[in-house]
């Protein structure tokens, strides 16, 4: 969310996502693809994590397409195929098209064989991993997803960053209003949440970062520069060392790292920087997706109910003194969403910068933002 | 490992192994279950996991068996199965049995179509969950296995004990000595490392307990009561609180929960207590286990090298000041067992106690134990 001091405008998400349509189009994205490229921000936005949507459409997407670093014609390649499995090659394309169509495929083999599992190579940033969650929730299914990433985590009793934030997430249909999605990267936190102490001119919490002697920094402003050219790395899930067990967040990063390239012959680690010999390379990255047809086991509906019935249960289970409310994983986006499909979605100065300097870029004239003077 | 000022007696490999099976059948355990069930736990003592071995062979399953709330008959029904897909009910007979069967299952499946899962309800302890992924790692696929247990960790914001440490666990082969074998709870820690604090008299680290105030809590001996009386709670793997992200940990707990209940129709949370009006109850522990076929997406070799040498960089990147080394998931397990399998078991003054008693009561005389008189 951001702070108030800010100048922040809400803007209809209706507005934002056929903007988002219009750009990927401008950029060359044929327009199916480029809706589905929208889609994957606007749900983002949606759900309130603002640093997956419209916020990445010009850095992550529109700028790398112009560099030439990724292609807005996304061809998705099968290399291999069985009866529930699937290598893909997404030559570099638009990585929500790739990571679409995968678990699409996964969803398709998992509906007659009981699972299915797509990994893919050679991909793009695919967005939130909860995209893909949902899909497979809304077909009935148990969805489950990661990708590889540049690197930022450092390893247990290391300072380099080697791994991604590397998201293990898993996603299942409830009999409530919204179904569990724990999208969640196996790091404590990542660079857009440091950013925003930034911003508030804050130090972060002890424990997020590690710098080149071992210990945690907490020098806000220097620790994004340093990021940057790995200085200072990321701390996994569970923190600096062994004490709080910052090797089981370490372990599922891995974990992420080798599903996603060990089973597609791709890359990994350090060869996923977007920057080689001072140049933009392609980012080459990996995905999989597995998704469990839940009628193989169980009616669905007890499923559902079983799964409601654990996520009340812990909601209402005793809470700590001063603790408003326990959550479920899933439960503060579905929040988000009821706030913002009345009010829009809140753009900040710098966002709104961006967007007016695609508009005129595009000359998509027949926008008019509520922040334009 | 135990402390230098306890009496711990090395005893051989076999020895430990053979008395085991001796014991299992004692309590009634047919002998080629029997020898099963020596293997799980021989296999964490092999491994350094000195929680889930012999120590528990009196509290965990012998002591259970006698009580009546454990089957030692293990009776496998298969309730529902598809191509990928199988549902167990295991009549509360000996989990290790129930548990290698169900993988073993998996296995066969994920042979034929790539993938299997099998979900099982109506267990026990199945002992270290490394076991099952071992055998998805000698098979040359991944394997994922997870289980429910007694409500120990509270959620975030919560203080009340709720899910279980819940292991979340992965493995695979690697062109090493020794395979990726991630097997660890979704909690910071667990109660043995609570203990073995306790036994050297020192607070325990803070942010591993939650008490009732929300506030860590570190007094180690009345945390042992306090746990068992609900009365505090383990935090999960992030800690207290969102700052450092416990809500992931909260989550990962949430996932092994839903996947051990929800596609079995099984007991979960709070009915997982084995303490029911005051008397021993049988446990109902459910558990997953999903086989994924490498060669469907790959050739063995290229899986086995890539992950390899993701793992290779990973120990060899930059150390901390002062850090001796970088260790990858199953390497200190791995380090554990070179070691053992010259030196044999540590056995403390406790677990001889134990291991005494159960010699006399079973009448075992052929065995000669180094720490006897």
């Amino acid at each position: 969310m951001s702070k108030s001091s800010e100048k922040v405008a809400w803007v209809a998400i209706d507005t934002l996502e056929r903007f988002m349509v219009d750009v990927f189009k401008g950029a060359g994205v044929p327009e199916e693809e480029a809706r589905i490229c929208a889609d994957v921000l606007i749900t983002a936005d949606k759900r309130g994590i603002d640093s997956h949507g419209i916020s990445r459409l010009k850095p992550i997407y529109y700028d790398r397409i112009k560099a030439g670093i990724q292609s807005p014609i996304t061809k998705v390649e099968i290399i291999k195929e069985g009866p529930t499995s699937a290598v893909i090659d997404g030559h570099n394309g638009m990585g929500q098209v790739i990571a679409k169509r995968s678990m699409a495929l996964a969803i398709e083999k998992a509906k007659k064989m009981g699972m299915g599992m797509v990994v893919v190579r050679n991909s793009t940033h695919y967005g939130i991993a909860g995209y893909y969650l949902l899909m497979a929730v809304e077909a009935g299914m148990i969805g489950i997803t990661g990708t590889n990433a540049r690197p930022s985590i450092a390893p247990t009793f290391g300072i380099e960053n080697m791994l991604g934030t590397n998201p293990l997430t898993f996603g299942f249909p409830t009999d409530e209003e919204f179904p569990f999605i724990l999208d969640c990267a196996t790091s404590i936190t990542q660079r857009g949440k440091i950013e925003v102490y930034d911003r508030e001119g804050k130090d972060i919490p002890s424990g997020w970062v590690i710098g080149e002697d071992g210990k945690a920094r907490t020098d806000t402003h220097q620790i994004l520069y340093d990021l940057k050219i790995g200085k200072a790395a990321l701390a996994p899930l569970g923190g600096i060392g062994e004490e709080t067990a910052g090797y089981k967040g370490y372990g599922y990063a891995t974990v992420v790292e080798i599903l996603s390239a060990a089973l597609q012959n791709g890359k990994y680690l350090k060869m996923l920087s977007d920057i080689q010999d001072g140049g933009k390379v392609p980012i080459n990255l990996g995905h999989f997706f597995i998704a469990i047809n839940i009628p193989s086991f169980i009616e669905l509906d007890i499923f559902k109910k079983i799964t409601g019935d654990i996520l009340r249960a812990l909601r209402s289970s005793k809470k700590a003194p001063g603790a408003e409310r326990i959550y479920t994983a899933g439960e503060k986006e579905y929040l988000a969403w009821l706030e913002r499909k009345e009010k829009g979605i809140p753009i900040n100065e710098n966002l709104q910068q961006e967007i007016l300097g695609l508009k005129e870029e595009l000359a998509l004239h027949q926008y008019r933002f509520p922040f334009e003077k």
